[in-house]
């Protein structure tokens, strides 16, 4: 199979990210390549809306999407914002082939490589480190999930504010105020009475 | 090796626990066998203090535990109970081996089956199944947490309360009131309000 240079450089970004974690080959590599395919997405259109389900789990190359809730009430709930080198998709819709309930679009321009579930099942069977990469990152998503729900049930709205700063450094600039309120479960206007007397918190 | 005809039942309930998603042949589980031990606390011992490492993942055979972190304020946060054919332990200090900031508690007599780093490491090498079966298990503990932040952040108490029913259905009679009212973020007073009117919610 052929590949265009640009699709060279986004496989490159998925391996590296893989090769943090697990080895692989060039056959292994190929095996992926064969099993997904890129996608891309320009600002403001959806990976996933609410009701539909989630038929790929998608690697961020390029760009941030944002994943939310609307509950009964109207109020939105921003769960994760994915950029390079996360995840994005609802993996419960995608296991179970179930109607999702969250939105995700994108904040940005963005490119994923793409995986069906199909996909991702004959590649666990082919490359094994593909499976051992993703216990790896989901052990990591679990922790990170638990931490973020210890921190949401104990924690002052700075120390939510500190960890998220600390948890997407770069992303500040990326998405507005009101995503990160909803976020962090705090209105606009306390967000921005913390963001002006915050200080980075040491060491947490 | 030779097993007592107790272990060997011990053994069983993992086994069982394990094929629900993945095969396993005799040497499989023989592998298994070798690279945990049994063991079991009285009520009110701990299976992990906080400021300790987590040396291990743990298989719940039988009892319950409660995994909890006191906040700087004193205030306890239930995080976990675990009962028969869950896992206890802290993930992030078994795989980091840095000190926790949990506490793992008996609520009841119980009886684990222990893995260490190490073990779990070589067994996953030795018996892929095993990795295979801890990926499907993180995926529906990540799922499990997401949904558990989404509830606190956007759920009523009464939601909350049914959401932990439903997740925890036979647990009522084992933990006490204060206990479930921690794990919900909500004071005592407000759940046995809440109990007194609970009628299951349907379908959700």
């Amino acid at each position: 199979m052929l590949y265009s240079k640009n699709n060279v450089m986004i496989y490159e970004k998925l391996f590296t990210a893989i090769e943090q974690h697990v080895p692989l080959s060039e056959i292994e590599k190929n095996s992926i390549r064969s099993y997904s395919v890129v996608k891309k997405f320009r600002k403001h259109q959806y990976l996933l809306q609410e009701g539909n389900i989630s038929y790929t789990e998608n690697f961020v190359v390029k760009g941030c999407l944002r994943s939310y809730e609307v509950n009964e009430k109207g109020q939105e709930h921003v769960i994760q914002f994915s950029v390079e080198d996360w995840w994005a998709g609802d993996l419960l819709s995608f296991l179970t082939e179930q109607p999702s309930s969250y939105n995700i679009d994108c904040l940005e321009d963005t490119e994923v490589i793409q995986f069906t579930k199909t996909g991702l099942d004959r590649l666990y069977d082919e490359v094994p480190m593909v499976e051992r990469y993703f216990r790896l990152l989901l052990q990591n998503a679990y922790i990170a999930a638990s931490d973020r729900l210890l921190s949401t049930l104990s924690k002052s709205a700075v120390e939510k504010y500190d960890d998220f700063i600390k948890k997407y450094p770069h992303i500040e600039m990326r998405v507005t105020n009101k995503q990160i309120a909803s976020y962090l479960g705090i209105t606009p206007e306390s967000l921005s009475r913390i963001r002006r007397q915050y200080v980075l918190l040491p060491n947490s």
